[in-house]
């Protein structure tokens, strides 16, 4: 079994001491997945993990999705089978059926490849899976996002750690840029005689992303340097504020005397907060409910509405339409009817996925 | 005396409506004033708050800066004077001198620009300054905020309104795009033949905001038609949220028994916060003293130490240096020094201008 630590010597010193320092954080001696495209970046990925691993006597395991969606799928197959072999890794490999129901076929091949990295790692088992998402994806998301128009939980973009199912996905290198990572990749193929596949994994880029780094990242780079740096990091800021935003959100809804069985709160209460933490703590409420966020002009309505009826009445002006719901206001409580003002308080509870989101 | 309403029908009914709207927020009969480059936007602004202000019965005064920096200042000083005899409103004008110290020419010409006006409009007096800033620019000052690192609240870019000393300064044309502007000039010209002089306002553009219009807004025009309406609406929504955690933060240093005479709170209530509260306090009292945020990895190691501390004790190893003051903990409470760890606590409480601030 070859030892990966022979290739040391390609690896750039800021990936592989953010790959230990991160392996550091996983349960003493348990097995690590890699998301293997055999593109450059998960390839480079696969490297620095394999050589940290060893050091620490972990186990890696490659996890190859073939997509069968280009004529080459079966040589990147191969491709990955050979890099695991020249890291002592074992290598899973799934094959996925892309099916276009409606979406592009980014969105698709997404959809197929998380599930199929999920099984294999449940077969294997593994907890843990790693990413290659680096800091160039990281900025190239929060700039899409915002010219799509989403809020500002929305540019915290990408997250360290998401789950699938029961595994934990890890993206260890969102603050490492590209650059450090294309120049592994030259030192390990003079070193090694391997060579990277055109990432399958990549497929996203040249539908949604095509126009951003054909057109928009030269100019970007030309101008603003440092703009992937700039990007990632505000991507770092929106992710701590909506957490933050949520857990004010929360305290302030405790504060509105919820009651569990009719899911209903205090009219009264909820006057009483101050006027700019009125319409978040309504968000949270239909958020964490599973509702859509209102539009601005709906959510303005609804604060009017709210404040001017009667405190302790029941008021029968108040019934606010939203999303297949009704909010009402009787006897002092406020409260969500299904389908029909007149039905009984209370939504089927169904968290989603971001605090702040947008129509 | 010429009455505006005769150049109704150059007007765009958007941006009429939106001046409309605006005006009956005033206090009825007040005099408003136009801050009038007599470039096309502040022109165009005049032009539709003059039409807006005669069928309220409110006088409207043109404040224009004559900046000395340009050859053809003094046209524009004439321009403007001609625009506003066309208009029935009175014109003022100020000469301001532009220095240049250290700042750029942009930032110099707006640190001169704001004053003068500020003069003028108390000279009248006027309580409220109509400000021609529209979509167009809201979202290339997001974009710009964006590319140059600032964190989530600075994205909320120029707000609807701001003060200068006791003038309050209004943007009514801030969710407008720029097209409809330069429409309704070509009507006004066509009735008038007054042209708008090449902006003096716009000297902004050439320096900071040139690679923006020249290189960037192409490419995002080509690929993201809606891209300027996009980011405007995420200023709304940045701005909001920007409020709310303001509040929030506020509300849970209300939580910390803060003590008035030396500034100080309980180290044992901040620790009673949920954890993802402790930073944003913490923050949120820094800001509040007129002191710089820290650095995210500065932030973090305050947090582990002041989380580690004995709760009611005394202790010396805790003196964490932030921008010539203290953090230090005495008898359970943590409070500011000046200048040396065993400083009496207190610091000069500076508020200062937008919540989440970046180094």
């Amino acid at each position: 079994m070859p030892d990966a630590r022979q290739w040391q010597a390609a690896c750039d010193p800021h990936l592989l001491r953010a790959l230990r320092r991160f392996l550091k954080t996983l349960p003493p001696g348990a097995p690590v997945g890699v998301a293997l495209s055999a593109g450059v970046d998960s390839a480079m990925l696969a490297l620095h993990t394999a050589v940290a691993a060893a050091d620490a006597g972990r186990a890696v395991h490659c996890l190859h999705v073939h997509h069968g969606l280009q004529p080459a799928a079966d040589e990147w197959l191969d491709q990955a089978q050979r890099l695991a072999g020249l890291l002592g890794a074992v290598c899973h490999d799934r094959r996925v059926r892309v099916t276009l129901a409606g979406q592009g076929l980014e969105a698709a091949a997404r959809a197929a490849r998380y599930p199929a990295l999920a099984e294999m790692a449940a077969a294997v088992p593994l907890a843990h899976l790693l990413l290659a998402h680096h800091q160039d994806d990281q900025a190239e998301t929060v700039l899409l996002r915002l010219l799509r128009g989403a809020g500002p939980a929305g540019l915290g973009a990408m997250a360290a750690t998401t789950r699938v199912d029961s595994l934990i996905c890890h993206r260890p290198w969102l603050d490492q840029p590209r650059r450090k990572i294309l120049q592994a990749a030259q030192r390990f193929a003079a070193l090694s005689a391997w060579q990277p596949a055109q990432d399958p994994s990549n497929l996203d880029s040249r539908y949604a992303r095509g126009a951003l780094r054909g057109a928009l990242a030269p100019v970007l780079d030309a101008h603003w340097p440092a703009w992937r740096q700039a990007l990632a990091r505000h991507a770092r800021q929106a992710r701590e504020l909506d957490t933050w935003m949520r857990a004010a959100a929360q305290a302030d809804w405790q504060r509105l005397d919820p009651r569990d069985d009719d899911d209903s709160f205090s009219l009264a209460a909820w006057r009483g907060l101050p006027a700019e933490r009125q319409a978040p703590v309504l968000r949270f409420w239909l958020f964490s409910r599973g509702l859509r966020m209102p539009t601005e002009a709906r959510l303005q309505a609804w604060l009017t509405q709210l404040r001017g009826v009667h405190a302790l009445g029941h008021d029968r002006r108040v019934q606010l339409r939203h999303e297949g719901h009704w909010i009402v206001v009787r006897k002092g409580r406020v409260g969500l009817a299904r389908g029909t003002p007149d039905a009984h308080f209370g939504a089927a509870p169904a968290p989603a996925a971001g605090f702040v989101k947008t129509h």
